[in-house]
């Protein structure tokens, strides 16, 4: 029997209660403006006016990206996820308004899209899923109409994308008549899984199946397509409308080929994660729910593969992916560069999905450790404290004397400003939606198992071992490691509690009621207690939180001889602003120990931490390269939470810091 | 009294024989046939080819780069260089045939351009100086047509040359009726001044000086030009044919504006080295030749000032420069990256073109030490031993999980294999004439001074103190320390005698006739001696040439808590066919000696250097971070010289190696 998230948590905890807030206060409302084109000095998003265009209730063209409708369709699942504990009335008649738009869009067909609509004939349509992310836009809509109904109990975007999702499953597939596509950009398969969970309805659940097990077969649909476009009436518009990558055969897709849409070679048979990250995060992840829903082994085995390939070599330790901007893709394992990497916003996002959705089958601590690591860390990077301001790259470095480079053509930059919109705006929503729902990924449960994953103030309820339990958890996390579970169950009843022990977690302490329960080590990542459970029970899991050192393997050529510091699961960096400019002429002392302290008044609240170091000096009159034994004098080191740079003053930031032991 | 390089000065050192050698015999004859597509496997040329085409002699197509006429003529330059000391009636005839049909080429009116001439009206010629290199081939040919004349005493190619020249002094100036451009690469200018040179005619020195002072000038002629070729009764054949780089105005040269052709200011404004790297060094190599013979203070003061930018902070140990791809560029102060830099072969050639002319105003050991950093190090690192295999990109570091990185459409990767030729190939025939024309580097003197820059084994000849003096020089460079100067005079005369003082040197020892001349520190980066000179005086210089650890500025962020091995004016590598994979792994051990051995068995006979480390070491099942302390195990490190590497197996490569001091 699988595992399930709990529907109904309550964050109570102060770390994410706060960020709920600054998604319900103020992301949300200023996400809103954006893409209603209120918000002056950003690029306009025009995404509400293209559905406005695409009702025919205004006249003008449409704009924006091809996928443009998907901002509105995240922006609605956001929604959905924040008002259902914190309910907001303008917000909801605001996304009341938008889904009620969604449907005079809609074609009698069930079609909705608003760039086909606006811009070409219908018999242009799915025609160039490759590059044009109808079927993408799509699975956001339905994620979106499946999130509001449950968390609004209204059905009409519900309905709308039921209707859409019924033409799609008409369209596509291996029947007579059908097109044998699939999308160039993942994401409906794991909406049309959550549709089918929500709707009960199997055959969105075949659909998803068939979208996996299509891909990338021969003769290869993009190839097939492209020949067919040829012959189409009217000459789609291209998309993107000037993009070099693709003047020719050996550039498409950046170069990467097929590889950038995960769509290289029979999705089975994969076995190494590449192309485009976000992509990758929302294949597998619909991956693992297609598999644990149809049991389909090979498919879980190929998931399996690819997240043994991210996980032991293409994950940056703040839960980035990507490792370079062409692309905005996987490249080697080992490979991980500091400043030259992409590790979008979405990817850490999508592999917190990802990694939620592979845990389903049986519990496994690795798991949880992802998605902790992502969430403390490369996630939430990605938004300022203002709730206003986005990161779309997280480097893990930046460097001063890097910002006069001249990138490509088609190469982003990373910054050490965020920015307050994209004209790719995908990322401030993605995020918003992930901080709104971060409620589903603090247990799941079967009926015999409550599996607690993050340690988040919560509380909950759940029928297992035949009763119904409430649950309360208080936790000091990220910044402490005391962990408290209050059971209550309506009578006393017996099933397992799991516990996951954080990789990072020193001498982990369990105790039930008081009596520490010895244990010795955890299984797959998790302590387990099973018992009778009876009202008030409480079980107290006691995690040491030093400040470790970590080191990256050997194979990962730019780490060498550096260290990052990591307490608990936050991830610190330095920054220019706390430790002055040229961050690499710093070393740390690491036989020193350092010191954690939380400071109220610094970036919202923050343990910041204090390492002893030196600083390589040298004559202001210096030559570019000498013979004399470097200079050093002691420094104090401050280090703050990854998440939180780029908060004060735009500056040099670094995570990974020489390692000097004592000293040369 | 301006100094001048020595006209007849024989090599007769073993280090730049091989390499003379090299040129005279395999380097020279295989270009020849790759210029005449004669080589299977490697992109064809065309070049010849194009010039049959408009002399009219073949039909066919032009193909190439817009430049391609500037590849034969370097082919005929370092064929003239090379045919001085080492006659060959084969390689003359196909130099005498190629100037044969470079005379059937030229128009009437002395123009002289394959690309224009088949493949644009005669109205068009000279509108789109920012891209299309007319000047920068005529440049080419004006040097060739120089250099073989006084190689071989034929006048037929400066005949034609002259007349071409004649035809741009009437064409460009600010005169009545002139256009008042100037190149979009600079290469003419110091051609020019060569011509003036040869043939004593003030003009093309005039010319040059125009070319350089209207530079970057507002209105800005390439703005200007760009208008009028929308006048044209014929659309220009655009070049490049496609340039992502250039479809709108933020993207033109690579995000780089005007200042990728050192345009964007005038010319005696600039004080940073920007842009196009090779581009840079041809433009000040012709500001410091144009401001030694006009004496114009303001060109020198320019020139002066990038000179330091360059040295003081956009430099490479290796004499590379331009540390970005875009643009083949330089970048910010201090921005050195080690692995995504350009450091393009003709780049660190036309530093060797460079410096050379910055010393000849007054002896400064600086613009010597540059030359010999250059041409030990980053310039032949261009050229395999084999003689047919070429580097553009000379990386400071390979690094083997980079490997699968996919870079900008426009972005040419770094390589640890030689290409036997490029589709743009200007750096194998740049690299061949300076080989073949090293001797230009050796000396300088006026009629008081012998000043000796190089220490190249060589005889050469002078007039100097009013007598002729032979000198023969013996030096074991790059190997070993020891310089002899044997000086014949015709009958015993004073003069000066300038030894530089390389910077690598310890505790020089300066004797003549075998008493050591006490004269402390040297000036300038010179020993000077002046004295009466007798038949069969030596001056000897004795070089300590100890392994040097070599650390950069503390605002070279990669290379913190690094340091680079030196032995000489050679710097080091470690390959990973001598000390395995992962050479990020290795550190080194610098507080224990470096030992130094010449291996007449290994590279065509080098001293490798081998030095006690550490390498750091894991399980095979270690994760890809972890909080455990290091491991390392004791490592012996081989270190070869830079230049050499990439000669044996495709494989790591670093210059930079972390420095453990005594270990952690």
């Amino acid at each position: 029997m699988p595992l399930r998230p709990l529907p109904d948590v309550a964050i109570t905890g102060a770390f994410w209660n706060t960020y709920k807030e600054l998604v319900a206060e103020k992301v949300l409302p200023y996400q809103w403006s954006a893409l209603n084109d209120q918000v002056a000095g950003i690029p306009p998003s025009h995404a509400v006016e293209n559905l406005r265009i695409a009702a025919g209730e205004v006249e003008g063209e449409f704009a924006g990206m091809v996928f443009q409708d998907s901002d509105v369709a995240k922006w609605i699942e956001a929604t959905a996820y924040s008002l259902r504990e914190r309910p907001d009335p303008v917000l909801e008649e605001r996304a009341d308004e938008l889904i009620a738009l969604l449907g005079r869009v809609q074609q009698p067909d069930g079609y909705l899209n608003s760039f086909y609509i606006v811009t070409e004939p219908v018999e242009n349509r799915w025609n160039n899923l490759r590059d044009c992310h109808e079927l993408y836009c799509a699975g956001h809509l339905i994620e979106a109409g499946v999130a509001y109904a449950a968390a609004t109990g209204k059905r009409r975007l519900l309905d709308i994308v039921v209707k859409y999702a019924d033409l799609i499953d008409r369209t596509f597939g291996r029947g007579p008549g059908q097109r044998r596509g699939y999308p160039g950009h993942p994401e409906i398969e794991l909406a049309l899984v959550r549709l089918a969970d929500a709707t009960g309805e199997q055959r969105y659940l075949d659909l998803a199946h068939y979208f996996l097990t299509e891909r990338g077969t021969a003769p290869h649909y993009f190839d097939l397509e492209e020949e067919a476009r040829a012959s189409l009436a009217q000459t789609p518009r291209s998309f993107p409308v000037i993009n070099p990558a693709d003047v020719d055969r050996e550039h498409l897709n950046y170069g990467l080929g097929y590889a950038f849409q995960q769509a290289h070679e029979p999705f089975l048979e994969q076995s190494s994660a590449v192309g485009h990250a976000v992509r990758a995060t929302y294949l597998y992840a619909a991956a693992a729910d297609v598999a644990l829903r149809t049991g389909d082994e090979r498919l879980r085995a190929a998931v399996d593969r690819l997240w043994r390939d991210v996980v032991d070599g293409k994950l940056y330790l703040t839960a980035g992916i990507g490792s370079q901007v062409p692309g905005e893709s996987f490249t080697d394992p080992y490979d991980l560069p500091n400043e030259g990497m992409y590790c979008e916003t979405c990817a850490s996002v999508g592999l917190v999905f990802w990694a939620a959705r592979m845990g389903r089958v049986a519990p496994q601590g690795e798991y949880g450790d992802v998605i902790e690591r992502a969430i403390y860390n490369g996630t939430i990077s990605g938004l300022g404290l203002d709730g206003e301001s986005y990161f779309y790259i997280n480097p893990q470095q930046y460097t001063a004397s890097m910002a006069g480079r001249q990138l490509g053509w088609d190469i982003s930059r990373p910054d050490n400003r965020r920015q307050n919109w994209f004209t790719c705006s995908c990322c401030p929503m993605n995020l918003a939606r992930m901080i709104s729902s971060i409620d589903q990924y603090v247990y799941q449960a079967d009926d015999r198992r409550l599996v607690v994953d993050q340690y988040i103030g919560s509380t909950t309820s759940l029928r297992i071992g035949g009763v119904d339990v409430e649950v309360a958890q208080e936790s000091g996390l990220p910044w402490a490691g005391d962990v408290r579970l209050r059971l209550t169950p309506s009578s006393p009843a017996e099933f397992a509690v799991w516990l996951r022990v954080p990789q990072w977690a020193d001498e982990p302490t369990l105790s039930v009621n008081g009596a520490v329960v010895e244990g010795g080590e955890p299984v797959d990542g998790y302590r387990v207690v099973t018992r009778t459970w009876s009202e008030g029970d409480v079980v107290e899991l006691r995690l040491g939180m030093p400040v470790r050192t970590v080191r990256a393997s050997t194979r990962v050529s730019e780490n060498q001889g550096k260290v990052a510091l990591q307490r608990g699961p936050v991830v610190y960096c330095l920054e220019e602003c706390d430790n002055g400019g040229d961050l690499a002429a710093i070393a740390l002392d690491t036989t020193r120990p350092v010191t954690a302290e939380f400071r109220s008044d610094l970036l919202g609240g923050v343990v910041a931490l204090r390492a002893e170091g030196w600083r390589e000096t040298e004559p202001q009159d210096a030559p570019l390269y000498g013979f004399d034994p470097p200079r050093s004098e002691p420094a104090q080191v401050t280090a703050i939470p990854y998440y939180s740079w780029a908060n004060r003053a735009a500056g040099e930031m670094r995570v990974w810091i020489r390692d000097e032991g004592a000293g040369r």
